[in-house]
């Protein structure tokens, strides 16, 4: 199968749906990325590699990092994770607090914001340099000593994430967080600062279509057991609301960032990470999804 | 009609359920209250004053100062309030955020938290002092120069009150505040930390009895118009999410706080105030609301 | 005062708002009622009567059955109904399932219809002729023997009132009827199609205002302790979702229905009944509303 | 690998919670099956067969019917289905109408009761003898002439089911049934009485991993695609409110039902189906999801 040759195909096909998803548009810095970016990326477990467009070109990575700071604390914590944040689809939207408020604290899931202002917080209680510490280590997976977190981001996040804030106060109600909510916040709006390119996500994510061995070090990241289980939280919590049309269309485990990533995993085989900061109304990238759709049915590769 | 008779049969008739509530244990200011307590004072239009138990002893007035806001907010912003906070029962507990978000961030009506959060957040934009100016109007309206914030209770909120400060950084995610959402809750939760006696709360709260004219200094408060409206609002929206049945058992306009006391007005005639600071399950004095129960059986008064 | 005189400054004054509500259409009966029809009608306890325009008409009184078969529950099973109905305003649509899912088929209040459906229920397993009982009983509460169903209209809620049907079967799935859905389904459309007058539901309502005695018969219909109850229940839950905004501008205990009537009663001195039968978005007539509005207004006449 | 030593470690290893669970108990047909049954069975695509226990004891098949309906609405009207129901995970318990209400009578997905309501109403305006071809159809992709409808389960279902006759007036309230609710209710408890072994739910689903060909007969019942479809659809909503969980632990679409049953697929490769009569806390086999858990385990084999 010429991979090369079918992301051709794909970025000519979703050249037109580019312009018609909506940029995020809450903060200057995501409002200000132009609408028309596009890049893809593919990296096998055997070592090859693939790119189109702007696969290089770093953009704020926003909710993917829920991924990087779940195995961080699936690593830290273990199944006692399980009892302050659930594995079910949510079922409503991202950032919403009924579900919060009728199951008493805790989050459905680590990827919709609510469950990842958790998982942050039990990052917070096992590390003393938090925040540092993930950075090193989402560097170490994709190779790149410079990944970094965009400052202007986190600071406007700050400002204006009323909602993110109002999340972590009514979580400390219930007393599932065990650190101080705006400690707890001030690392959550880092995290989802952090600049990475489609090249880069997909190193970072390698590990997830590897059994748990980063290919590149030949660390273990996670047991082979560990990454089925996020593997199935990423198919079945891992794009917003829109899961199971997500997985309809696509059949692959994914998460997705308002700054218009989505990084995907086919188990064994590969990672890819395709970028368009256009979103669609459930908050995917629009040109992103239909990408990863075309791929799956050119390929005829997918989980299902 | 021998008021002052019927208040002693009343004491005697609740003593054994005065210890049957549950005092408020969120802060210790308030847990501290000996359950043992009880006062009850009533004061006609006409100047005459009845008051048993210890009816002059200071609690922590609470949600009462909800009613305090709302005449200062309908004095100052008249109709225009209204689009900013609604007129109708909750339906829903005095702290949930679910109404909240499917309602974009208009509270429901002054009397729940999420209202007396707008409240007072209008207050702010009007008064550079708005704090101090709530104290020195229920000061005057009562005639006693002294009643003062208690700062250990407003400061013991400050370090409890999550589920206050996650309604007021939701509502200011719907764009309902205008003020920053710090500034809104240091201000409610001083507010709330007043303390008073039921003779005071009596004075306090006699214009609604009469026209809006405060008796003691002749002072059109309100117009009569304004007072109507205002009852009606403590009968449909004063006990949390007992309106129904407190109206039921009652009958008369109300607005009661998790200190214990309750505030009720029979319009033209007389307002009451009583004290318990054991709680029923909905958060209104147990022995409270039984003796106000006692008071419109054996008097026959009531607004049905 | 000239109580005639107001009704009749009250009808010029509703004239151009008479178009402006929507006749409710969901069946043919109810849809091919002119808009333009008004009438209002006072009897005091004292025995005075006035009445304005089409006060002697009579329209289907849809909703505001559900006062009479409560008055008919109250008498038959006394406080045991309120362990199968709450007292509390519902905050919610009349025709809503949320609730009654999450607080497990117990309706919130007899005035929305799930309430009236567990009512009608208790009735029936009272009386073997349930429906008929019902007529009967308003026949004789306003003295005109020819009160009777309009069988056509009853007929077509049958044909279209799946909601209706839908919330039979939900409070018959949590076991809170006892007798077969349909059943209870076609006894509660009987009692909605009732026929009657403004002058007709006067009456029938006056011991409300009268402590329980109708006046005409000297019957005793209920004690004055279940008349208050009745009342205040009517105040907090009697006008759908718009309980807090029709205290706040009517300020008197009301039931409407959306057939376009509303009945009023002002306790200890007269009861009240305004038709129009185009409907506000609550579904409670517009110019009704607007009508008793004017008339607490005028005479400055309320219970607040 | 050997597939049947690994269905034998299994049968021992899931006998200690065997009764564990909770069997069906509303209606007396399915209280009465034994706790302590368990059979499981394994088809490959490439023609080999595993069993052990009970698999050729026939059961109630009960939602494992919304497997098939859903095919043959696909079959029937195409995407135009999901202009009738929704493709998400519903987040609430199976037979809830909250989210109904919500979503104006749109059902979240074709495996909760009011998703499978829609796509039997939809049969319906097919088929003239829809019950009967839902028989046949399923009859024939089993090899089996003789299933048939457990017509004592169906009538049973009928007399107690309130809540199911409660969401098809609802959904019929909003426009989203096209024929009437006692006809849709009818069929739909038929299809949910079928009476099948494990033995024969894998043969008769064993196309869903054959890329849509039926293997005995060589039938296309779909094409990829559509299978592709149907499966991810099993994995984010067909196993109750426990997709996430479900997914995390077995990895596999799977369907299940309250008569014990789960149908599984591993896409490409084989298709599974274990019974047993006891349920966990979200309806679903107790032990069948152990011994999923425990297959996909051991073989190593899982879609993540």
């Amino acid at each position: 199968m010429d991979i090369q040759a079918i992301l051709e195909e794909i970025h000519g096909e979703v050249s037109p749906c580019l312009k018609m998803g909506r940029v995020a548009s809450y903060i200057p810095e995501l409002a200000n990325v132009p609408a028309e970016r596009f890049g893809m990326a593919v990296r096998t477990v055997d070592g090859a590699s693939y790119a189109i467009g702007d696969a290089e070109e770093r953009f704020s990575i926003q909710s993917i990092s829920k991924l990087f700071t779940l195995i961080m604390a699936v690593q830290l914590a273990g199944d006692a994770l399980w009892k302050r944040v659930g594995r079910e689809p949510s079922g409503n939207p991202f950032n919403s607090l009924v579900q919060l408020e009728y199951e008493n604290g805790k989050p459905r899931n680590p990827f919709i914001n609510a469950g990842a202002l958790v998982v942050t917080d039990v990052i917070l209680s096992y590390l003393d340099e938090a925040t540092q510490t993930v950075r090193d280590i989402v560097a170490a997976l994709c190779g790149k000593a410079d990944i970094e977190f965009d400052l202007a981001v986190a600071r406007s996040e700050q400002l204006t994430g009323h909602r993110n804030k109002a999340m972590a106060h009514f979580i400390k109600s219930f007393g599932n967080l065990d650190n101080d909510p705006d400690r707890v916040l001030e690392a959550y709006f880092h995290h989802c600062s952090l600049a990475m390119s489609c090249h880069e996500l997909c190193e970072a994510s390698l590990f997830l279509a590897n059994n748990g061995i980063a290919p590149m070090s030949g660390d273990i990241i996670m047991t082979p057991s560990q990454v089925k289980y996020v593997n199935s939280l990423l198919l079945t919590c891992g794009t917003y609301d829109a899961v199971g049309d997500f997985a309809y269309r696509v059949g692959l485990p994914s998460k997705s960032g308002v700054g218009g990533g989505i990084v995907a995993v086919m188990p064994k085989r590969f990672s890819l990470c395709v970028w368009s900061p256009g979103l669609d109304d459930s908050g995917n990238s629009l040109a992103g999804t239909r990408a990863l759709e075309l791929f799956t049915t050119k390929t005829g590769i997918s989980i299902f």
